[in-house]
């Protein structure tokens, strides 16, 4: 496919670059924006520029802030004796959209992965350790994805912290609500009946 | 889904207004923006203010262009005797990428369809008209979508030039290569018949 335009090469050349798009959708794309006005263009450019050098991470949890401390952090409504553990940006909105976490949130920026060479120090452990010493944290729920990497990360993490007075839980894992149980997968099954749960509890 | 900065939120927003991307894919997209160096995101901006802001339209043809004339109407070794109609961009790079057309195009930039508002006087017909008038044009190609815009479309310029010496053609309409009898719509299978070839010029 050859583009009758350097400028539009460029453009779509652009698009191609984010993930899962590839230069049919970013042709679509840039043809779509070359019948908008100019200046709502200019917006455009102008607006994701501006987010990139302007958005700050929150010093305390990591998470996207536009302030020093973000604010979950800063709401005194929230427990900031229970730390929820995610691995991005994206786990918290996935959480809050649930509404039904009120502590804190803790950003890893990743977890564990020695075959991708992310080792414990290129997450953010060290200052989860220092929050959980200075802050008298009583619970951390870890929130992370359900394989290898995230218990390695969980294991880590809880031996770091051996020493301090801090329940460690981690989110339920089981069948899905609408799952269909001949179709889970054996690990998933077996794990959901090890750590099957009275009745009374499961309903409350 | 709330998002904990009003950086971000914008930065998706803009992103949600493109074709096909609703606010989870947009979230994905911004995140992996936020990931890349600020110099690489500036590029990403200022690219495509910049292709809005200096893109051209070929005064002839009115295809995309970096220049006053495209480069397919400036190039001596096509044939510019014959004139390809086409709806939009999009077609004109459809047609170039079969590299079976070797004259020039001319970009209607839609088609004749009173139901959306669009009539002739927004096409650029008058224009069309001028260059088979003025360029003693042997032959115009439709390439329009088979359906009744289109046939409407070609019948209107066909009127317009009727007492112009230009023949006018249309790209075959049939059954697709690859496709199943069976599966084909009455219309087109009826038309594919009623349109039968010689099979020697089939095979030519």
């Amino acid at each position: 496919m050859q583009l009758p335009s350097s400028l539009l090469e460029n453009a779509v050349a652009q698009f191609t670059k984010l993930p899962g798009i590839g230069k049919k959708t970013a042709l679509r794309l840039v043809l779509h924006l070359l019948k908008q006005p100019n200046n709502e263009v200019e917006l455009f450019g102008e607006t994701i520029t501006r987010m990139r050098n302007e958005i700050k991470f929150c010093q305390r949890c990591h998470n996207i802030s536009d302030g020093d401390i973000c604010s979950i952090c800063a709401n005194s409504m929230r427990n900031q004796q229970v730390i929820c553990v995610v691995e991005n940006i994206r786990d918290v909105i996935a959480v809050e959209t649930t509404q039904q976490f009120h502590g804190t949130y803790h950003v890893l920026g990743g977890i564990i992965s020695p075959l991708d060479g992310v080792g414990p120090d290129q997450l953010t452990i060290e200052s989860l350790v220092n929050r959980i010493e200075k802050e008298a944290v009583e619970e951390l729920v870890f929130a992370l994805s359900p394989n290898i990497q995230g218990d390695t990360t969980i294991y880590y993490i809880q031996k770091k912290i051996s020493h301090l007075a801090c329940r460690v839980t981690t989110i339920a894992r089981g069948i899905a609500f609408g799952g269909e149980l001949e179709y889970a997968d054996e690990m998933t099954l077996a794990r959901s009946i090890a750590n099957r749960l009275p009745v009374q509890q499961y309903v409350k």
